[in-house]
């Protein structure tokens, strides 16, 4: 009886699924692409002062001191920044600040299906740019849709092959009548991170970057993002976003974590080590895995068993997470494997062994 | 140039002004409905055990703990509750949830025109309920504008009067195709708070509260906030909101700030009599101020001073909110005053006296 309320737009979609995330300990949790190493120790001791301050009081709607340490490491000034509430509310606000309903959004397929809700939830079209079959761009075949599009997501590196794209590649996509939306959550595991660098291009001045301390700043839980692009965009996107979206406990740990940019570049630089040694012995155990530039890879076997593994994985207690898209490939095929995130040494040697007995066992059988 | 690309319904707002928020200490600040008591010792004890966690793991997306907790409060399931960034976010769920662009939202005026931003941000219409002098209903009056509405919005109890409205009053506004929001952020300081009552009564299928833990939690700077509603409304906004709205640090500050619930009726008791002794006061230093049972008062003056008294408050650092609503009354007439937070019985008495020096230099002059 209520049904008939909903907006269609909500009622017809299922919501977007998140990575499982189990609330009892003793997992290995290789599925959300969280860093395993803690933040640093002065995210810690910036949240042990904060808790102590005045939380009654509510934080600066404009997160200024945030806004201004984010644009510094672009070399940008503070109002070239959005802080938000994870990256995520960052990709809602960009949704609500360029697209009006039965306008479209396009993104690269497969990537970040989050981007189809988001459009859906906004009322939006959207369609998908397919991409080669090694992950790289026909952009002759996507041309069409890009000129027709408002806003184009691209996740880079991308999710979840972890391969990164050339800033050539980007500014091919950047849509004529829109706006292209660069989304680097995982840009700090790059071999070559870059900063901004795009903005300052030809065509820079309608491409907005995000970011994220979820990931290489081990700050998943606390939800801090920010967005990078021209104030004049960032202004527009200011409008759309609640008044008081970061609170003072993830402006101080946002903060804090980066001003430490020392402690970010040696886990990233293990998280780095740690994949390179993944991408081998997943090789050697039979998988074929993507070159990858992000904290996971994404590892497919030509006997297709990628459910079952995630299944066998799961019994235990190993999380990574499985992936099926469906409508792919040219023709209607789809596309499964399984992306792993990179966590410590240990955890990648327990999954390994994980993995090394469940295709024994197949084998045998 | 870049503007071509934005909403046009974003391009033309100017977006919501939250209250002044000076970032330097040594203000008494009585503009923004904080709490001036600091939260639960126990939710300091749950931040400082929470701020050594494991701060690099993603939160629970559903955030159901808390949930329970807060369900519990009203004596109804998890599935009745919505945990979210701060009630902004409810609030903006529930536009994005229910309405469609060019559908209508209603709301009673003066009161928060947040409303209306939310609306122009989801291209909907808005129109204002009209208030009596007296802050209270006619109901003939607005019973046209109820009967197209898809949300109302009300406030209980209402800003900026403090007044509240009976349950017989918020049935009479739900919308008979939509949904009533009823809006309780400062719900804990009546003198007799509900919990839920409304939701059990004939109609109230169709209604939503939303909460927040900003007042009388004293928890404005961690933003948690709640919406209760049937499950299968709640189940609708869910799709809604971003995946993580909720950190793990608002999360363990808000499930200890709803265990202690005598802390928060301790404080919301002292508050409720500081606003007695300032209602009393201020009448005698010739202002009329509503009976409120919000942790504010409306306060104004035959003389219309209002203005000039705030910027001569803010002159020795008290900030108090100077509002005006214009087109509040018929034939065009607008509406003005002070509302003024109730602080400490130190901070109201500098207010005080402040007041009567600046009244004192204007009878002189």
């Amino acid at each position: 009886m209520t049904a008939s309320f909903i907006r269609p737009d909500v009622r017809r979609i299922a919501g977007y699924t998140p990575g499982e995330q189990p609330q009892e300990s003793g997992w290995i949790k290789l599925n959300t692409n969280e860093n395993p190493y803690p933040p640093s120790p002065r995210v810690v001791a910036a949240l042990r002062e904060a808790v102590e301050g005045r939380l009654n009081i509510y934080p600066d709607p404009l997160a200024r001191r945030f806004a201004a340490k984010a644009g510094e490491l672009f070399g940008l000034d503070p109002d070239w920044v959005l802080p938000a509430n994870g990256s995520d509310e960052n990709l809602t606000i960009l949704m609500r600040t360029f697209v009006d309903p039965g306008e479209l959004i396009a993104y690269p397929y497969p990537s970040y299906i989050l981007y189809e809700t988001l459009a859906d939830l906004q009322g939006a079209a959207h369609e998908r740019l397919p991409l080669r079959e090694d992950w790289s761009w026909d952009h002759a075949a996507v041309r069409n849709v890009i000129e027709r599009a408002k806003l184009v997501f691209v996740p880079n590196p991308n999710s979840p092959s972890g391969n990164r794209w050339s800033d050539d590649d980007l500014l091919k996509l950047v849509p004529p009548r829109g706006v292209l939306v660069v989304d680097e959550a995982y840009g700090d595991f790059c071999d070559s991170p870059h900063r901004g660098e795009l903005l300052r291009a030809a065509g820079g001045e309608r491409i907005v970057l995000t970011r994220t301390l979820s990931k290489s700043y081990s700050l998943a839980g606390v939800r801090m993002g920010f967005a990078v692009a021209r104030p004049e965009l960032i202004a527009e996107m200011r409008k759309v976003k609640d008044s008081y979206n970061c609170d003072s406990l993830s402006l101080a740990a946002g903060l804090a974590a980066l001003d430490d940019q020392g402690w970010m570049q040696e886990h990233a630089g293990r998280i780095r080590r740690t994949r390179a040694r993944l991408t081998a012995r997943l090789r050697e155990l039979g998988f074929a895995v993507v070159d990858s530039q992000a904290n996971f890879v994404w590892a497919t076997r030509a006997d297709g068993r990628h459910r079952e593994i995630y299944e066998d994985l799961k019994a235990r207690r190993v999380l990574v997470r499985y992936m099926h898209f469906p409508d792919a490939r040219a023709g209607g095929g789809s596309v499964d494997g399984l992306r792993i995130t990179v966590g410590t040494d240990a955890e990648i040697d327990r999954l390994l062994e994980a993995l090394s007995e469940i295709l024994a066992s197949a084998t045998d059988s």
